[in-house]
C-alpha cells in the first residue's frame, strides 16, 4: 500500500515549499487545506471516488491545487493537452468516458460545446460536501491517464497507477540523490509525463517545485546562474535556448545546480559540449508515457565518453534488446518494472502493452559492452518534435480525408529549433494547394502536429505489397530539406 | 518484484566504491565478483536455493562478502549474535532449523560442537558449482532472519523479507536524501538491523560503507572531524563516548556530516545540547528488529524542540496510538507499513506478529498535537543496555534454574555508561552468592545479560493473583542504585 502522497507529505513536513510561482509560494500543509477545500467541492458537484474526470489547465496554481483535489478526491484524471483541437480532445473525453471536463476558465473556448464542462470557477463558487481522503492507495489504482498514439494513430489512453508513479520517484531519488535544499524548475507541461512526475517527486521528496506557466530560457537561465533552482528538466531545444542565455553574458550554471535532465528526444553534442562549459551537469534520459516518466539515465560524467547513449537503467526497471545475443546487437528495445503501465482503458483497454511480461517500445536499440543504452532509432515512423510525439498515420488519416487528395505520406524532416519537424508528401486527385491543406488541417490537428511543408509528387514510394517505405519517404524528405513552404510557429 | 540488490548495483555503477575497511576499498563490481565466487562455492557445498544457513561473523570483509555471497545464492540467513553464549546460539539453530552454521575460523569455539558447522575457510577450499543467481526477488523473499526476545523469554526468530528491506532504505532516503559524497560509517554489528540495514542502503544507494570491526570513539570522532564519514548510526553510549573525543579537542564535526542515527532507546538531553555544540546533527530513531530498522526518525533541528520525541514515521509508514482519541492520549505504540515483518520462524511461526494489520510494539507512548511521536516506557519489561534488548524472563529463567534460587526477578537499573543494566532480586531457598550466581549464568547468557547486582530479598512484589509488580522492582533498583556488588566489563 502506497500512503495519500499529499496527506502523508504535509503531516510530514508541513511548513517545508511545495511550490512556488512567481513571487508566490505555498508549503505542503497549505497546499492540503487549499486542495482538501476544493476536493470537498468537487464532491459537492456529485463526482464519486473512483470516477473518471478529463482535465484542461496551464501549469499554474489553480492548476496545481485542482490536480490535487482531484487525487484527493478519489478521482483518476485523463490529463488532457491543451495544445490539441476541440475535436482531438473530444475524441479522448469520449473514448475516457470521462463524466466531465474540468476546464480553467481560460481555456474554455478550447473545448467541444457538446462536451460536459465544469469551469474551475464553478467548482470554486459550488456547495462542497465532507470527504475524507484515503489513507492509502492499493499500488495498482489508477492516479492519471495520458494519450498517446499508437501506429495505427489511434491515440490511446495509458494508466498511470500510484505504483507506476511512486516506483518511478523511487528510481529517480537512487539515481539522482536528493538535498535538503532542491528545488526542481518545471516548465514541461503538467499534462505529459515530464511534467506531472516533477509534482509527484515533491510529494515523495517534500521538494519545491518552481513553477512556470510557460518555457522562459531569460528566467530559467536566471535561476540557473543564481542557484535558485538545483534541477530541471527540459527537452533539447529549451536546453539550448538556456545556454544561449547564458553564454550571451558568459555566465555559468551555479555549482549548486545539479541535474539537467532533457528526454523526449536526443540531444546534439554541441548542445552537451556547450553545457559543460558552462558548468551545466546534464543527464540525458529516456522514457515514456507508458513508463510514468524515465526509464533510463546517462551520468552527467558519461555525457561525452557515452555520446548519443540515453544511459542505463535506473534502480528497480530493467531493459533488453529483443533478440540480442551479444553486446552491440540492435534490436526492438523492451522495458520491464515497477513504473510500466499496465494498461489502456477506452477502445485499447483490451490490448495488453506487455509482451512476456516486458514493454515493446518499437524504438531500436542496441546495449554496450559496458551496459549502456543506445536508441539507434526511433519506431520508424514517429517524429518527436520538440518533445511532443507525432505519429504520421494520424496526420495522414486527416489528409486523406481532403476530396483532393488521393494519397499521402508523412514523415520528419530535419529542423533547426524543433529538431525534427512533420513534412507530407501528397499525391493529388483534383486541385489543391498547400494553403488549403494547411487550413483544412489547422481545424482538425493540433498545431505542432501541422505539416510544415507540402511536396506534391505522382506517386509514394511504395513496396510490392503496397506498403509505405517510409525510411525512403524521409530521404526524399532529407534531399528536399530547406525547400519546404511554411515555417512552424508554434 | 524486486532487482537483486548487488547484481543490479554492480551494473549500474560497477566503479564506486562498496566498502572500506581500513586502508582497504572494494567497488561494487569487486564485491559482486568476489560475492560470486563464494557463492559458486556455497553452492559446492550443497546449499540448495531457498534453505536457511545460520551465519556467525565478525564485523569485517570476510563476513561482508561471506552475506552478500549467501544473498546470491538464494539462502536464507539467520544472524546470529557474536554475544551469545553455545547454548544460546544452539537454541537459535536448532529453532530455525539451518542447514549449516557458516562460521568465520576464528569465532568457532562460540559454536557447540554438537551443531554442523562450515567454516569460512572450508567454504573457500571447497570446489565451486555454476550458479545463476536470481535477477528479481519477491518482495515477500526471506533475507535475514534475527532473533529477538519476547515477553516470555523465548527468542523469536523474525522474517525480514526483500520488500522489508527494500522499503525500510527507501522510507529512509526520503527522509536523510543521499548526497553523491555519502559515506556511512557501520559501528554496529551487522547481526543486528541497525548495522545489516547499512549494507542493504549501501547497494540501493550506490553508497560506500565505512565498516569498522568494533567500534572506536577516537577513529569515529576523527572521520567525523574530517568529514571522511557523512552519516553514522550509533547506540547512545556511543555518542558520548564520541562527543567526549571531539571535546577533548575541541574539535567540531566536519560541514559535510549531516547524520548522527542513534537508536536503541533515548538519548540523554545533554548529549544532545553537546552534539550542537559541536555542529554535529543527532536524529533520534525509534525501530526494531520486526521494522527492519527505523519506523520514526526525528528531524536534527527539531532535536531540542522536541525533547525526547522519536519524531515522525518515515513515508511508507504509519504509527498510530492503540485506543487513543486525541493528542497526548497514552496507549500502545501500533506500526503499519512495508517495513513490518510478515512473521516469525521456528517455534513462533504461527504466531501472527500484527494484531487488525498494525504490528504492537508493547511500547506506550503517544502522538503529540504536531504529529510527534513520544515513547513514554519500554513495554514495561524490556530493558535496553547499550542498544541491546534484554528480556527480564529470559534471564529469570535461568536464575530460577540455580537449586538455590526459589524466585527470581530481574530489571533495569539506570547506568551511567550503558544507559540501563539488568539487576536481579533473589529469593534464596538455601546459601548462594552474588559470584555463584554470576558463574552459574556466564555460562548460559551473553555477557551483557548478565545482572550487574544481585540483591537478597525475603520476597518479591506481587499483586493478589500472584504476578510478579515490574514497576515496583524497578522502584526497589532505583533506590539501590549505587549499592550493586559487581561492575559490567564488556
Amino acid at each position: 500500500m502506497i500512503p495519500n502522497w499529499l496527506m502523508q507529505r504535509a503531516y510530514l513536513t508541513p511548513h517545508k515549499t511545495a511550490f512556488s510561482f512567481g513571487e508566490e509560494r505555498w508549503t505542503f500543509w497549505e497546499m492540503k487545506d487549499r486542495a482538501l477545500q476544493l476536493a470537498g467541492k468537487l464532491k459537492g458537484q456529485g463526482l464519486a471516488s473512483d470516477s473518471r474526470i478529463a482535465l484542461l489547465g496551464s501549469s499554474n496554481p489553480e492548476m496545481v491545487f485542482m490536480i490535487q483535489a482531484c487525487l484527493l478526491a478519489d478521482l483518476e484524471i485523463v490529463m488532457l493537452n491543451s495544445r490539441l483541437t476541440a475535436e482531438e480532445l473530444q475524441w479522448q473525453v469520449k473514448d475516457s468516458k470521462a463524466a466531465t471536463v474540468l476546464v480553467q476558465d481560460s481555456l474554455r473556448h478550447l473545448v467541444h460545446p457538446n462536451l460536459p464542462v465544469l469551469l474551475f470557477s464553478e467548482v470554486e463558487a459550488g456547495q462542497s460536501m465532507a470527504h475524507v481522503p484515503q489513507e492509502l492507495w492499493g499500488p495498482d489504482r489508477t492516479i492519471t491517464i495520458m494519450y498517446t498514439s499508437g501506429t495505427t494513430g489511434l491515440p490511446k489512453g495509458v494508466r498511470q497507477t500510484a505504483g507506476n508513479h511512486t516506483s518511478s520517484a523511487l528510481s529517480s531519488v537512487l539515481n539522482l540523490g536528493l538535498e535538503e535544499q532542491d528545488v526542481w524548475l518545471c516548465a514541461m507541461p503538467l499534462f505529459h509525463i515530464s511534467g506531472f512526475s516533477i509534482l509527484v517527486r515533491s510529494l515523495l521528496y517534500g521538494m519545491e517545485v518552481r513553477l512556470y506557466e510557460k518555457f522562459d530560457a531569460v528566467a530559467a537561465a536566471e535561476e540557473i546562474r543564481q542557484g535558485t533552482v538545483t534541477r530541471m528538466s527540459v527537452v533539447a531545444t529549451m536546453l539550448n535556448r538556456i545556454l544561449q542565455e547564458l553564454e550571451k553574458q558568459d555566465q555559468m550554471a551555479h555549482p549548486s545546480f545539479r541535474t539537467m535532465l532533457p528526454g523526449g528526444g536526443p540531444v546534439p553534442v554541441n548542445y552537451l559540449e556547450r553545457a559543460a562549459e558552462r558548468n551545466m551537469p546534464v543527464l540525458q534520459t529516456y522514457g515514456m508515457t507508458e513508463t510514468s516518466s524515465q526509464t533510463a539515465t546517462l551520468a552527467a560524467q558519461d555525457a561525452i565518453r557515452k555520446i548519443g547513449s540515453a544511459g542505463k537503467p535506473l534502480f528497480f526497471n530493467q531493459i533488453k534488446i529483443n533478440g540480442a545475443h551479444a553486446a552491440g546487437d540492435v534490436g526492438e528495445v523492451l522495458i520491464r518494472g515497477p513504473h510500466v503501465t499496465p494498461g489502456y482503458i477506452g477502445h485499447a483497454a483490451t490490448e495488453d502493452p506487455l509482451r512476456d511480461g516486458w514493454l515493446p517500445t518499437g524504438d531500436l536499440g542496441y546495449i554496450d559492452e559496458e551496459g549502456y543504452l543506445f536508441i539507434v532509432d526511433r519506431r520508424s515512423d514517429l517524429i518527436i518534435s520538440g518533445g511532443e510525439n507525432i505519429y504520421p498515420a494520424e496526420i495522414e488519416n486527416i489528409l486523406a480525408s481532403h476530396p483532393a487528395v488521393l494519397e499521402a505520406g508523412v514523415c520528419g524532416q530535419a529542423h533547426p529549433e524543433w529538431g525534427t519537424v512533420p513534412v507530407a508528401f501528397i499525391v493529388k486527385q483534383g486541385e489543391v494547394t498547400a494553403d488549403t491543406l494547411t487550413a483544412f488541417c489547422e481545424e482538425r490537428l493540433a498545431r505542432y502536429k501541422l505539416p510544415k511543408a507540402y511536396y506534391f509528387v505522382n506517386q509514394l514510394p511504395r513496396n510490392a505489397s503496397n506498403k509505405l517505405l517510409r525510411r525512403e519517404l524521409k530521404q526524399w524528405a532529407a534531399q528536399q530539406e530547406g525547400h519546404g513552404n511554411l515555417e512552424r510557429s508554434d
